[in-house]
C-alpha cells in the first residue's frame, strides 16, 4: 500500500516512486479522470522532471505502473470481500461484485487497468485478482480446462457488467449487480 | 444498408447523409480507427462543410449516428446468424458469438457504439440486437424479471469477452469464443 511522505525534500528513491504513484492515482480520481503528464506529476510532488524520469522514463511506464497499482488494489479488495463472505461460493460471488463496484468507484483507473495492464502472457506482474479467480474455479472442478473456462466466463461477465455500467448502457445499480452476479443463476 | 453514390455532385439530401455515414464508417475501419472530423468528412465526400453541418451539427451528432449504424449492422448480423443456426438455444448462442466476432472485426466502431450509443432509457434508436436478446430469453422463462436478468447476463458475458479480447487480456481466439459462449456451460 502506498504512503505519501509529507516532506517533498526528504524523498528517498523508493519513497519518491510511491509518492509519484500516489499523486498519479489521485489525479485519476479527480474531475478530469486522467493520468497526469510526467511534468505535471513532477510539479505536483515538488521534484524536478529529471527525478521523475529516473522512475518513469515515459508516460507509458507511468500508466503501466498505475495500472499495476490498480490491479493490486482490486485484488486486495476482492480477497478481503471473499474472506468476509466466508469463502466458497459466497466468497466467489463477492469477488465478482467487488470487481464491478471497484470499476464504478474508480472509473478512470479501471479503464487504465484494462488498456495499459500487462497483456496476455505477460506474467511478470502480480495479479492477485486472477489468482483468486483461478483458485475459486479450481475448487469447483478437477478438470483444468473446465476450471479455466469457468474462470474466464466469470471474469467476462463481471467485466461486461462493469463496462456496460460505466458506459451508461446498464443502470449502475447496486441491487442489479447482486442480481446479475448471483452464482445460483449464472453457474448453477 | 448504406450505399454510396459514385458521383458526389449528384447527392440528394438522403443520399448525402448515407454517403457521409459510409465515409465515416470507412474511416473507423482504417489504420487510425477513429471517426473523422466534420471537415475531413466533407473533404472526403467532396461537399462543403456547410452541407455536412445540415446533417450533423457537430461531431457528437456524427458519432451518435455512426454508433447507431453500428448497432443496426450488429443486430442484422446477429439475426442472420441466429436464423442460420435454426433459432432456439443454438441461435441464442450464435448471437453471442456474432457479437464478439463483430467487436473483433470492427474494434473502433464497436468501442464507439458503447461510448456514444444511446444511453440507458433512450429508446428512440432501433436496437435489433437488444430485441433479439429479449425475445430469446423470454422464450426460456415466463418470469419477466428472470428473462431480464438472463438477457443482461448474456449481454454482459458477450460484452466482457469482447472487451477483454479487444484489450489483449484474453486471447482473441475463435475456438475460445465458442468455448466461453457454450450455452450448455453458462446457462444450463
Amino acid at each position: 500500500m502506498i504512503t505519501v511522505s509529507t516532506s517533498p525534500a526528504s524523498y528517498h528513491h523508493g519513497n519518491l516512486r510511491d509518492a509519484l504513484l500516489a499523486a498519479g492515482l489521485e489525479a485519476l480520481e479527480g474531475a478530469e479522470g486522467k493520468a497526469p503528464s510526467l511534468r505535471e506529476l513532477a510539479r505536483e510532488v515538488g521534484v524536478s522532471a529529471t527525478a521523475v524520469y529516473r522512475h518513469f522514463p515515459d508516460k507509458q511506464a507511468l500508466d503501466k505502473a498505475l495500472a499495476q497499482e490498480g490491479l493490486a488494489l482490486l485484488g486486495s479488495e476482492q480477497a478481503k470481500a471473499a474472506k468476509k463472505a466466508g469463502g466458497g461460493a459466497a466468497g466467489f460471488a463477492e469477488t465478482g461484485r467487488t470487481y464491478v463496484r471497484f470499476a464504478l468507484a474508480h472509473p478512470a483507473l479501471f479503464r487504465l487497468m484494462f488498456t495499459q495492464g500487462h497483456p496476455v502472457g505477460d506474467r511478470d506482474a502480480p495479479d492477485q485478482a486472477r489468482e483468486l479467480l483461478t483458485a475459486h474455479t479450481q475448487a469447483l472442478t478437477s478438470d483444468p480446462e473446465r476450471a479455466e473456462t469457468l474462470a474466464l466466463q466469470a471474469w467476462s461477465i463481471a467485466h461486461g457488467i462493469a463496462m456496460l455500467m460505466l458506459d451508461g448502457r446498464i443502470s449502475a445499480d447496486d441491487a442489479l449487480i447482486d442480481r446479475l452476479l448471483d452464482t445460483d443463476n449464472v453457474f448453477p
